[in-house]
């Protein structure tokens, strides 16, 4: 990338009533200088006016064709998005203007922007780390209030800091460890307290693993909660998805992300994405549970973060066997415990199973439903809302979603490891100081602090363009 | 519409890196600055903020999280597009963010705008006259560099100024005309001289007969140049349209307008839309001339603003009947004499038809071509486009391309003439007078002088939100 080049973009999706198209370099303002008429008094050219303010006037070609009627921006380095000299173009949303001034603009010596250059360059002039950067792709794409707010942390340099934090800890302990090399003339001396080392690299490691541990409910957010419906046949499973589904039907068809898994319906509750996993193997096979697939059905079960088991309240007999083959598997999980028939059994008959009540080490939440007749789905509905906000937050403050992020942590992870290993089994500090250099290197992996073209092209060519 | 209300609307196109939301309004600022944090230094509100300028900042909720960075533009009342107090929020392109932000201005006392209501405004706070407001929607819509710059000439204000030159001369006509009346007790006193009062009443009736005749030719630049590809069966007529879209084929599958025909194909050359009419009928009845069909597809012939004549260079002979058939449907028309099959016919042999020579009143071009080998295809693009300008600028400097200012200016017309009538034969002053006011009133339709909310309502709600 040549930082000497000016570039542009449209910037703004299609089929609005104002498009802008974004100008970003050393000659943005000149440049832009060259297709603008300012229509106001003073004629002023728009390198002599202030950053920050607003100028209105006309975009004229070569032969004097007013192009259109604009309003241009002014930003001066580096107080701009990109650290550059900035101009942005707001001008009517129509695709031949904006082709127009885009034309206009690169037959004045600006290029065609690449999909992220913009927000590639405010990294390159230090206007936010890698990290930071690669978050702002994922704002844009936020659909959710928790992909949303995981992105907004991350652009506004939450995990960031963590990881700085991280790296002063490292660094801290690098410098004892190498100061102990520089002495190691002197035998059997050793200036660093290998106890406190040893708590510092286990803070550290602790840190990294609870990063890395929130990468499987980052993706789960990003992708949709997952939520496993289980109960017997008839127990009203099918009839709770479709009502649960309701107006806000909307089956997703490209999820990607490393836990997919067979889904049966994608659910937009108040601004949260649930993926419904189908767990039929369960459902079906409470006389044969030798059957072939059950494993595949319990790992189903395994990842979903939120659990919804039917109890139906006309046929309680059955529930205790099933019950006893799937309990193991609720451990840690936030069950709801969905009383459903609500609606054609009598009141006296509505209670809690007995068993539920000695099942520890299962977040219970239990609600009365008739899955057919509607009874109580929408408090259903806020209680898988609710308890999203509480995997949320109860999980973790900072939430990794991208696996770059993922694989750089699991690296310095292993790294860290070696050095706790290495401190007590008094392994030599040279070595140990090698390990923590590598973890070190993982994590500035992640700030972007050494990057190659190739790291960066793979980042940014899944930006949009304009950004 | 109430002017008091403050509205708000998302006013760029959906999956862009740049979301802009619009406020217009008396508490366009002072909504913004519930739901706005500035990030500099000096923390003064947008209310104590110059106009024209740009505030950098958060868009902060109820709970205190921040839902974006962005940058607010500053525009005070009148200077704005409306001539309200507004502000525009420049945020990233997400749904997400973008709707937050829309119910967060509700919540503090927006309206979500209507279709077309900042423009509504601006027209109704005097920043432009109605033709002038309909024009932006056309601007909007404009996809052509023909389209792009009728809009552009209408919102300019150059259909306007001409529709109020025409005003003052009529109005000039009607003072003289009732200053008569006022002396009507002296029989036989003409105060007005009669026979300059007709030659003022044919200078109107001859600008407005001017800009109903370019309504034809409007609606054909809007909704594509209409060609005609005529000839003999054999003589190359597909294969050229086919060749001819190549891989700009674009067939549009949703254009109205009055002179809808049966159209095989819509090509866009050089950013100019040219839609090629079925003229199957003639090509097949060389030899039955009285068949059915005939006047369709001679009304089709009629209607094209150019016409390609394929002239079939191996064939030469049956050329002259075929001609004598249509030559009187090509008199004061555009046609391009295509010789086509160049390729292979002895280069001694090509040579324009005597025929073609003495036909007058033909606005003749000519090419060799070869339709299947593609030789000088792109000179023959390059004609038709050079055609369209032709076509464009030898109309009219004003094209009108509204049909409701088609109908108000058929109207003035009836009125104007019925004004020459009565000068002719010496109708009493006061129902010329009539008749003068009645062309007044549909002038100032156009330019939206005395309106209702219901044509307003009609005028606006074909244009997007935002806008």
């Amino acid at each position: 990338m040549n930082k000497e080049e000016t570039i542009c973009a449209i910037a703004t999706g299609r089929g609005g009533a104002l498009g802008i198209i974004r100008v970003s370099g050393p000659n943005a303002i000149i440049n832009t200088d060259k297709i603008f008429i300012p229509a106001d008094k003073t004629h002023k050219l728009l390198s002599e006016r202030k950053a920050y303010t607003i100028s209105y006037g006309h975009i004229t070609n070569k032969d004097g064709e007013i192009i259109d009627e604009v309003l241009v921006s002014l930003f001066r380095a580096p107080h701009s998005y990109t650290g550059e000299n900035c101009t942005e173009i707001s001008c009517h949303g129509s695709e031949y203007i904006l082709k127009q001034i885009m034309q206009m603009l690169i037959d004045n010596g600006c290029r065609a922007a690449n999909p992220g250059e913009f927000t590639q360059r405010a990294f390159l002039n230090g206007k936010m780390d890698l990290s930071q950067a690669e978050a702002v792709a994922d704002l844009i794409a936020s659909s959710s209030k928790a992909t949303h707010r995981i992105a907004m942390n991350q652009m506004r340099g939450n995990f960031s800091h963590e990881l700085k934090t991280l790296r002063d800890k490292l660094l801290h302990l690098t410098s004892l460890i190498e100061l102990e090399l520089d002495f190691s003339d002197h035998e059997d001396l050793e200036f660093a307290d290998r106890k406190e080392l040893k708590e510092t690299s286990l803070q550290i490691s602790t840190v990294i693993s609870k990063l890395i541990n929130s990468f499987s409910l980052g993706n789960a957010i990003k992708n949709g909660i997952p939520v496993a419906i289980i109960g017997e046949t008839n127990a009203g499973k099918s009839t709770l998805l479709n009502t649960l589904s309701g107006d806000d039907r909307a089956i997703v068809s490209d999820i990607d992300g490393t836990t997919r898994d067979v889904i049966e319906d994608t659910i937009n509750i108040n601004g949260t994405t649930f993926r419904f996993i189908d767990t039929a193997g369960i459902r079906e096979t409470h006389d044969t549970i030798e059957a072939m697939g059950i494993e595949r059905s319990f790992k189903a079960l395994n990842k979903a973060e939120i659990v919804i088991l039917m109890y139906d309240l006309q046929r309680k007999d059955n529930f205790l066997d099933f019950y006893e083959k799937i309990h193991q598997h609720l451990i840690n999980k936030q069950v709801i415990l969905a009383m459903n028939k609500c609606d054609i059994v009598p009141e006296s008959n509505i209670k809690i199973p007995e068993i539920i009540k000695i099942s520890s080490n299962i977040h219970w939440h239990t609600i009365t439903i008739s899955a057919k007749s509607g009874t109580n789905i929408e408090q259903l509905r806020n209680m898988l809302c609710e308890l999203s906000c509480i995997l949320e937050t109860s999980n973790n403050d900072i939430i990794i979603t991208n696996v770059r992020h993922y694989e750089a942590l699991t690296k310095a992870l292993n790294a860290i490891n070696r050095v706790e290993y290495g401190l007590t089994t008094s392994l030599t500090g040279d070595l140990i100081a090698q390990d923590l250099r590598e973890c070190l290197f993982h994590l500035n992996d992640i700030l972007g602090e050494v990057t190659t073209g190739e790291i960066l092209h793979n980042i940014f060519k899944h930006f949009c363009i304009g950004k």
